[in-house]
């Protein structure tokens, strides 16, 4: 209850802060019997990790994922697994100044007042440096779900105000074609040019990121609370800078008639358009789930703005440091792995429905 | 587990389908000894049910609540509250159409897949009437909250294209001066003829709800999952119609810069402008928590449309019926009680942090 | 985490003071589709009810259940299954002695402590009368076990000083040839004239109960925490009364020798002797599970005894009423009823190991 | 609920197998604030550790716990805790003998037939390795409840048939004053002889611990499921080789009338006697709450037995290797560990009881 665990049947529980000795976690739930291809665990936190390019943080983690249980033979075997992510370049002295000091938009301030203390370095446990463990669990996640056939497309689709409006579900290739993980490479381009331009001022930039999952099997979702929209919904908010959240039509329904929005059926049982985004009821419906995520621009800045001490002083301070201009390149990953541990929750509770 | 259930130390499971016998539910972890005055918990319901004026269903249940436990001399005594809502308006007969056919945008299909049964009559356990449950937790909720000085503001600010803009603090008298429920009078009057006009057609529209919460304590919200704006996005998208949440700035933070977004300290703490919507980190900073939540134009129309046969045969048939041409206005005491319930939880919640 | 919820995937809550209105409950995650005989339910909660026979409180509880969802022409749906009993018997004037007056090892005290109020009408909450809704969860959870074959063989073997020595599954029949519930003729004799005499002297026994559960399939139980045997070491010390738990050998184990104790395979998986009582690593290994739950003799004795006034004051009172002399002969279908709440709940949940 | 995890608001998931690199645990809920003594929780695992003494397993695990999360200058954050303990001393190849084979009353049949693969390896999954991770855990909150002024007296009262009976709260240095962790030093040498001489012939013996717990505050436990006696019975119950559970009275209530097991109040609302074991209605009562928990003689015994075979076959296999002939000296901090996360859990979760 205390808020570092996430699911029920298939559940990840996190520990670390930004500068300590590791992050980690503990995978609970994860079938028996699934072969796990370790490299392509490792290849999600490399989209991740910082220093991956030119337009994202210089810092140079390495972010290497070290399993200590729960596989025989590279076969998972149904019990706890256990992983570290050695936090291998911790320039502390960067952050003596926030030692005393409260940065606008972070959680510097809160918790120091919740706890009455705070380890300062980095941003310690609020630092998203935490979302690691989340794509190792995703990626553990998504290789169970390749194997019911489940497929993902996440990618960028706004960075300030350069806006892809689409549907379509990208291929892998496609997304990964440029450094913002943008499949339209034209916009891309622009997008790029955009964080760059930013970064070199200090400054930083919002975007939104739209994950599409094809192949959920019709029946995912518990009524009523517990809706499948509802719990990628908290997933997605739960992931640092994310300001927003939105299903199929999303906020754009507002101005629709019913006539217009209501998916009407095939005689399949699939749906004519996909308004719903994939969940009528909670529930899943078959159609591709189609979700948006905004994200702020990230409160580290580089230029100079007033601090709060914890005596109540105001001082301009400029902080100097390796920082992303834009998140949503990196925080691609994030999204599909919060996403998949959502849709393997639910598709493990779905299992007790029928005896 | 099964999606009945919501909240943590402050617990609310429901049950009951729109026409069986009753609806009701279990509060659990309300705290002891607090006087309850049972009819703002009527008034709170009243705001709610059908039939309160000619902008809304003309369904006319009763909605009178009757608790069972949990009380003595109406002080809360500590332990579980049972209470039953009657169901004493049930047409059931006009649902028979629906007993094999599903309705598009409705629950009717997810249901039908996901149990291989489902009660058809108005729409089942999947129905909005279980929000009437919600409102009777939220509305007890909120009497513990007013005793730490914990104030709202909910009102509608859209429907269709008719949009408020504001992040004012209005009074409940302001916000029930029209049936609307959107403080504006004059933009509410516009809203009220749109929501006519569209009634008489047969259609429905979307709409809009904010939120506005005043004086909530510095620190409720659990790092790194159980973000407070991360569990109100949850306990939103739960509600039937919602498809978008967005807390502060939302969705408009994607085309913001980071030096305009970061809201600059005052020397006490608070905050010059508040586009975290009083959220940093996940946790409550003390400035009012502001949050949006768009729903869709629900899917009952009254205009002729194909249904989708069990047997795969499509039908175009107009159902008649008592319904909403938009549910905003009844939406606002439903999203007021899902905010009070969050607020509760994460306020007992933070009690444990400390020894 | 209010204490009134019990299970994880089939899940019990429950409310009710024995002398409000009502007392019931909701019970979430029970499999869709299965057929339901409610005469059977109310079979066992007449097994529970006072004044079915001469040696139990002749306080007369007609105990009737009323289902409110979750039903469709007596299929289940998978939906919430709320349901009220109603108190029909409330001489609540017999308790005004209690309001200001704590009993000996009653929960008045410790209630009225923790709360700082306490309905004292005939235990409000603390009291046994709760175990009701146990009963009808757990005879619906047995009606989805007898589909899996899995069946229950529930007794006394001790009152007081008299006790059977056995591990025999005795038919229900068997059981219920006396009202003692001991299927040894013989023995229940002697008891039934001990509970009698003890009744005339307005005092009280001990006993035990012991449950035999065949055909549970083998895998069920969740390491490390949730083994099947501490779980339902959990279910039996919450029912009121119980003072001891064990399975298996129990305590006659320690002193035991492990050579003599291990319980030796046969070819085909099953054991020779079955001293681990069904579980082994907190896992059925298809053996019968076998266990045993030790009863106090109820609190309430209508001797003269002391109470505690809430102003320091005691006072030797003695309280007239209708009480059992003996709890164990209406604690039988209670601890089978917790039983089979445990085994449905970890038959659900190994569903999810493998995907 | 994939059984890792224990507590509710202050708790404990862990993973790990015997003979992996490492096992460990994150630890969530544990308060702010706190300054810890890191060597007293290195202490509690010196006392559990194989390898103390001449009566316990020769293994030389170190079992030194690395934390690597939730302490800045060794003060507690409030944030998630996690931490590894290596595993540096794994024979793998003296267990090449049960990769194919399942041993008597051990947990290898049940777990290869739940999962369909297990780590073979020491148990793996199923070993009471896992057990350093509770001590953990334990050793942390014991410091949190010391603070509270909660004190512990855990030590064993019987191996095979040599018992001590007594009540009495034992000082620590008492019980650490020999091996077997029995205060009576002349019952105690007797102990050690029975299991030097059982060690000798590769058999091995039961016992029996007991636990009182001082000071604790009147109101732990919640009503009706979460009873402090039912949790601290799983909590038991779930640790290997625990084959029953009792409070206060326990099994000896059986033969006891109400009238001599009541135990009267004296004016201050203590009691005159303690059968109740320090809880009323599931709830402390301020009495020390006292507890038995009964051990098997563990299974890996170094006499010849027969082993089954994946295929069906059964040889008389001895095996050879490092054993406890008795787990109760070893045990002590186990089970005092649990009962520490227990007690503080339920302290926090009373918490909520007043707004």
């Amino acid at each position: 209850m205390a808020g570092s665990s996430y699911g029920t049947l298939f559940k990840l529980t996190t520990f670390g802060e930004s500068h300590g000795a590791a992050i980690g976690g503990i995978i609970e739930g994860f079938p028996a019997n699934i072969p796990i291809d370790f490299a392509l665990i490792q290849n999600e936190l490399d989209r991740r990790r910082p220093g991956q390019s030119t337009i994202v943080s210089e810092r140079n983690e390495s972010d290497k994922v070290q399993f200590l249980s729960g596989f025989l033979n590279q076969i998972s075997t149904g019990t706890a697994i256990g992983f570290t992510i050695p936090n291998d370049n911790q320039k502390s002295n960067d952050y003596s100044v926030l030692e005393h000091s409260f940065r606008p938009s972070h959680a510097d301030f809160t918790y120091d007042k919740k706890y009455g203390i705070r380890d300062h370095k980095g941003g310690g446990r609020s630092s998203a440096r935490e979302t690691a463990c989340r794509v190792v669990a995703g990626a553990l996640a998504k290789q169970a779900l390749t194997k019911l056939n489940i497929e993902f497309s996440t990618y960028v689709i706004q960075v300030g105000s350069i806006q892809l409006t689409t549907d379509k579900f990208y291929s892998n290739t496609a997304i990964e074609s440029n450094p913002v993980r943008c499949p339209d490479d034209a916009l891309a381009e622009k997008m790029q040019a955009l964080i760059e331009q930013t970064k070199k001022v200090g400054d930083t930039l919002g975007g939104t990121i739209q994950c599409i999952i094809k192949n959920v099997p019709i029946g995912l979702g518990e009524p009523v609370f517990d809706k499948i929209h509802a719990e990628l919904g908290k997933a997605m908010l739960s992931i640092n800078a994310v300001k927003g959240f939105e299903i199929g039509s999303g906020f754009s329904a507002v101005t629709m008639l019913g006539s217009d929005h209501n998916d009407l059926f095939n005689a399949d049982g699939t749906t004519q358009t996909n308004y719903s985004g994939g969940v009528q009821g909670g529930i899943s419906n078959g159609m591709p789930i189609l979700f948006r995520v905004a994200f702020k621009p990230v409160a580290t800045i580089l230029k100079k703005q007033s601090l709060l001490g914890k005596d109540g002083q105001l001082d301009e301070v400029a902080i100097s440091g390796r920082h992303d201009a834009c998140v949503v390149p990196r925080a691609v990953p994030i999204v599909e792995a919060m996403a998949s541990i959502v849709i393997l929750d639910f598709y493990l509770r779905n299992k007790s429905v029928h005896l």
